[in-house]
């Protein structure tokens, strides 16, 4: 079956976020991801490949179709397409607390880099953190660009969305402390001996929602100019605050230790 | 003085790093930057504004040009030009190693690509990290992404580019630690009361080259599932790697214990 002109303009509506959510569908792209795919439980509905690939994936999955190079330039997401598209199901969006009890668990609020929540699901998985809860204004993990940049780790870490003040709420009566990321917060390295809780960070301008904050007890900030021995260290002075996916990793390597 | 159309073709010269590195100068663009860059002791050549932007900056700079939006768009590395743009003398590519004794100091095998070598810069800005030595065939800090990443770190980090093996052999006779960031190492957590030494970081794609690795004299890495309490944690199994600037501020965050 080779990919028709119709099921184009039904894949580039995917290319939106409207258009992902009411069919329950996404994009992934690339050989490395599409391979992780097709041996993951994920449920892939359609799967395109360019003359030059189809006879491996045809190998690995008989419903591949082929789709000539111009019509795939119109499918992909990417600038260079890599001749490999898989339309795969998203999952549930739902969790339960059982999953995240005597754990650490990550929480975006208002995010809106791609990019950014890619690299903080790649880094969710590199520490073991299974669950990020994000504000339901947070950027869409289906989103192809966030998709890419997790480099396949949005297969093993569940990311939903959900209203955030009941759920640190609940989180919190569940006895998780909640730590968020500020500008004037407790150093976070004093916080030793953490094992579990839910980890706050805002979104790269705004910061905190003030709903959000109000309900953080434990706000955490990461001192600058930590390797910096001579006492002359203008502590703070000089940055304005880390990226949110540079933040993250900072806090997931100082909760770790 | 407007500029000219003469002067367009020598900066968008300036786009390319040979061009860069014969003329000696880069380019900085968009309000903050350029803002911070006035205030700076970098040394600007010529200052740029399109219309909405010119009173600001004649304000701040009687040299600053008037340019067309047309022309500016021709000069602007930015997809969405900013309105305000500087020439700038590069930094002297020197440093002594009385500079980074008893300091912790960054190095960089063969980075390529320009936004994490300014996300690094950034990093190292904040961690209070002053040098950053480059292997000659890492991506040039004067590439406009480099410089448009660091969001101004740039300004006070020295970034220098040498041939890496004499600089470790150096670092070495100076008493100098060499750390590199390897697959295979010791846990970096394990490096407890460290307070200075040699860094060393890899390329995106391979890693520490043959040569560099052999002057290394403690390999560390960054261990997975470091937040994941459970049993049955697979250490190490779900990715390849974390991104090069992610590995970086890890690493930086453990020393700074």
């Amino acid at each position: 079956m080779m990919l028709s002109k119709n099921k184009v303009s039904e894949i580039t509506a995917l290319h939106q976020k409207k258009h992902r959510q009411s069919a329950g569908l996404f994009i992934v792209e690339g050989e490395k991801m599409v391979d992780e795919l097709l041996a993951s439980t994920w449920q892939i509905v359609d799967l395109f490949a360019t003359a030059d690939l189809f006879e491996k994936y045809h190998a690995l999955d008989k419903r591949v179709q082929l789709a000539d190079s111009h019509l795939f330039s119109k499918i992909s997401t990417l600038k260079t397409p890599a001749g490999i598209l898989a339309i795969a199901k998203q999952a549930a969006n739902d969790f339960s607390f059982e999953d995240i009890k005597n754990k650490f668990t990550l929480c975006l609020d208002g995010l809106r880099d791609p990019g950014n929540l890619g690299t903080i699901i790649r880094i969710a998985d590199w520490f073991g953190i299974s669950t990020i809860v994000c504000s339901e204004d947070t950027v869409d993990v289906y989103n192809s660009k966030t998709i890419q940049a997790t480099m396949g780790s949005f297969m093993r870490v569940k990311v939903v969305y959900t209203p955030l003040v009941p759920f640190l709420i609940n989180a919190k009566a569940q006895d998780l402390p909640l730590f968020g990321a500020v500008l004037n917060g407790e150093n976070v390295y004093n916080k030793k001996g953490v094992t579990k809780g839910i980890i706050v960070m805002g979104s790269e301008s705004h910061g905190l929602s003030a709903h959000v904050l109000a309900c953080i007890d434990e706000p955490i900030t990461i001192p600058s100019k930590l390797l910096q021995l001579s006492s002359s260290a203008e502590q703070g002075q000089s940055i304005d605050s880390l990226n949110v996916a540079i933040a993250t990793s900072v806090i997931c390597a100082v909760f770790a230790k």
